[in-house]
């Protein structure tokens, strides 16, 4: 009985014709491919099962380490990927992220989403549309950000900032303030930080505003958008960025903003096109 | 940025010389193909973490899940297999398990290691040698087993039985009294059992006895012996049956003991073959 044979019979233990038997041959395959590859010794295998193990006894109901784990792999972003909108002329997305609240305050169109978030007040706007170029009234944009601290309103305990939603206009239009986001790391007190040290890796991600938009008989975006000049936008700890995603978070004149507040304010414009379903 | 960059991207942070580096590479590609093949969907993703944080949740000092992952998607063997001695004269390895104790009682050669286990009595000889064929004195060797209703002695809680370990005498030879061992379930109260349920496979491990074989200057051996004519042979639920470790346990003449007991027994005879370091 050698190693091959091994692997043979444990994927025919899959035997199926049901959508996890076909996964599970798959994992199996390719896992065991893995180990063979790096000649996995006994003492790794030991150690990658204490390591499991503590990202399991780190998961709970406020930190999710496993998909940080999965994200720090890339398996999130793969996965976004995998599944997303075939159509060149959609937005691209990019990872959910653990940060996303399902029932965040609604705004009127023009509304500020502010709630106390530290930062450089950033007015966003830009068109829902779907990909045959038709405005989309009445889209449902979901939309979150992490503070000048790096930090979302979820990680403090001082109430929803930063955070909010509000549907397009007529002709698709969308608009409102918030804070100009900063570049923040990913929580690196677990055992999945502990990689990212022992790798060599940085924790950082660049600047960005997450979007999520739904409209009746689209496919949901779920994506962010990035600033452009962020110093972090090549090395992602998550590797969420795409660069059609990059765009300018323009420094206005004080004075000018279009509710005429006074002091420095900075703009960001910035369209969303939905596949069909 | 197409999906295969984004794997480029991920496999080049985990740049470096040393292992870790090495591993997680070979992880990333492997982890990224598996993706890629079975076109996950965002849905089975969060399965997937959601079935993980269970097996994290239901791991504690007293039950190691992730080990039983490993096991039943034949990881644990496989690493057996790359680690395993090259001398095809040697006794092949397999699965450790979860149910060895590093304090078992010492016995006498031709002790007895029942304690209270229910079963047939079982007489359990042999010889231990190096693959050169020299006999080897004083080895340590570990036995434990499950006995006639499946169980360890740890899985209750009425003392050792059906464990202990003795040394080789001048010539090699080994002999104890145990009782003839039962196949067994793998525990399927948590996240792997359903997974096992779920894919429609069974739990039951083939009868066996646990032997750990240590001596100077050679290997350490880390196996069983499996009674011939078991019916889960052929399925053991965690790949551990190996031709060469099927051995006959044979009923014996009621009243021909060799310490003269009455009533029915059975004999094992089985070598015990070390490669040195």
């Amino acid at each position: 009985m050698t190693e091959k044979p091994l692997t043979d019979r444990v994927v025919e233990s899959f035997a199926g014709d049901d959508r996890l038997s076909e996964i599970m041959r798959g994992l199996v395959r390719h896992l065991h491919d893995f180990a063979r590859d790096v000649r996995l010794s006994q003492a790794e295998w030991d150690a990658a099962i204490t390591f499991l193990t503590r990202v399991g006894h780190f998961t709970d109901d406020r930190r999710q380490e496993f998909i940080l784990l999965s994200d720090v792999l890339g398996l999130s972003m793969l996965t976004v990927g995998i599944n997303a909108p075939a159509d060149p002329d959609a937005t691209e997305s990019t990872v959910f992220g653990p940060f996303f609240v399902a029932d965040s305050p609604e705004v009127p169109l023009g509304g500020d989403i502010t709630g106390g978030a530290k930062g450089t007040p950033c007015w966003v706007s830009g068109t829902v549309r779907s990909t045959s170029g038709e405005p989309i009234e009445g889209a449902r944009i979901d939309v979150w950000e992490a503070d000048d601290d790096g930090l979302y309103d979820v990680q403090r305990s001082s109430g929803v900032a930063g955070r909010g939603w509000l549907r397009s206009g007529a002709r698709g239009e969308y608009r409102f303030w918030s804070v100009r986001p900063s570049p923040y790391p990913i929580p690196i007190d677990g055992p999945v930080g502990d990689l990212l040290t022992a790798a060599g890796r940085g924790p950082m991600r660049p600047a960005h505003i997450h979007f999520k938009v739904e409209a009746p008989g689209h496919r949901t975006l779920i994506t962010h958008v990035f600033a452009a000049g962020d110093p972090y936008l090549a090395e992602d700890a998550v590797f969420g960025v795409r660069d059609s995603l990059v765009a300018e978070f323009a420094e206005e004149e004080p004075g000018t903003a279009p509710d005429g507040r006074a002091g420095p304010w900075v703009s960001l414009e910035f369209d969303l096109v939905l596949q069909a379903e």
